[in-house]
């Protein structure tokens, strides 16, 4: 709970968030490979978009003979992966940010963000690129949640009496 | 405007992120109160899920004689309240965190802090959880939207010369 | 790789995120921006739900003989720009941050804040206040996706050793 300046006398507290901290070196990396993930699933959306012919707008109907159609399920299964990803990324973007600010044990840290991180990209392929039979997402889900869930822990105990 | 090695000499601009600033340990507190919450709703959704076992994807089908299905108004509840929050309280993350780099006041950002974060937990009971007449959620709703736009208001006077 | 403290010596790496910092404001300045436009998105929502009487709860039906209602062309279209807002600004949000932990070129670093910004003003324009013809949305959409793909891969070939 109090090892910011003992354990690690290279990166003082107020020094945590920049390049010679190589925990947020490796926050940086990790969540640059998280944010090229989730723009690839729009990307993947749109395959399917043309794949199937399946446009919302009317604007976008590139096709002959083609209307407004909802309701694929190969779009709405890369929809609904997508979404997933934004309930669970996201919310770790922050809380793996501030988590950093606790100034936490190099290696524990560093295994987190990673193990997190292709938690999700396995999440991603079982989900929307290869349907896998149960329960492989939902441990790839619970992966990254219990991980967020950790990380919440401690800051929370970190910074309780300010509530 | 300029109030900011003056009025608070202890935790000079750039020193804000980390653990001695007060302000910044209440952001972590409330921000991680919020994403425990929004997490939360993945596990509701799931309980709803099992309860009317209303399942989205053919892998899911854990019950016998049960069919994917969608649409089913216990569910879809749950979802808009999660897609609420992710609408709302995802963009806060990011305001709120960058209004503590304008350095403001202790007592006026913990309590917006602090009350953003409860109306959304309030939000969440009189939406997902047990429905309750209006206008209770249109108030909830209000109270982050309001200190949002307050703390854009705040950052973006301060850096209207970088437009 | 290695500019940190040559080319700019007013804010040496440890430093980037205060106020001292230009990239910083002018990240704060269009984050800010952003962030309003993204809560507008839900007033429009509103504005819609409120004029075309499509509300989908029970306790919303603010007038007489009016029922349950989804898939209204005129509330979903808005949605669909709000749920696009939420797949691309909020993993930008953070791309951009941690993109200036890595101190890039004031120039270059203001410059894709306010072409990344101003094409997602005029993407909302484009698909949920006036639809107008193809590829008017593609394009817009295009400039803050390559922009945050052009940051990761800053960010990721700085921290690559740290995978």
């Amino acid at each position: 709970m109090s090892t910011n300046s003992s354990t690690m006398p290279m990166t003082p507290p107020n020094e945590l968030f920049n390049l010679d901290n190589p925990v947020f070196c490796c926050y940086l990396f990790w969540a640059t490979v998280l944010v090229v993930k989730m723009l690839l699933m729009s990307l993947l959306t749109a395959v399917q978009r043309f794949r199937f012919k399946i446009f919302p707008n009317q604007e976008d109907l590139f096709f002959k003979n083609t209307e407004v159609q909802f309701n694929d399920p190969h779009v709405e299964r890369v929809r609904r992966a997508h979404r997933n990803d934004m309930e669970n990324i996201l919310p770790y973007f922050i809380m793996a940010l501030i988590y950093i600010s606790t100034n936490p044990d190099a290696t524990v840290s560093c295994n987190l963000f990673r193990v997190a991180s292709l938690a999700r990209i396995v999440h991603t392929l079982v989900y929307a690129v290869y349907p896998v039979p149960q329960p492989s997402r939902i441990i790839a889900f619970g992966c990254m949640l219990l991980i967020t869930f950790y990380m919440a822990a401690v800051v929370a105990l970190r910074t309780l009496s300010f509530v």
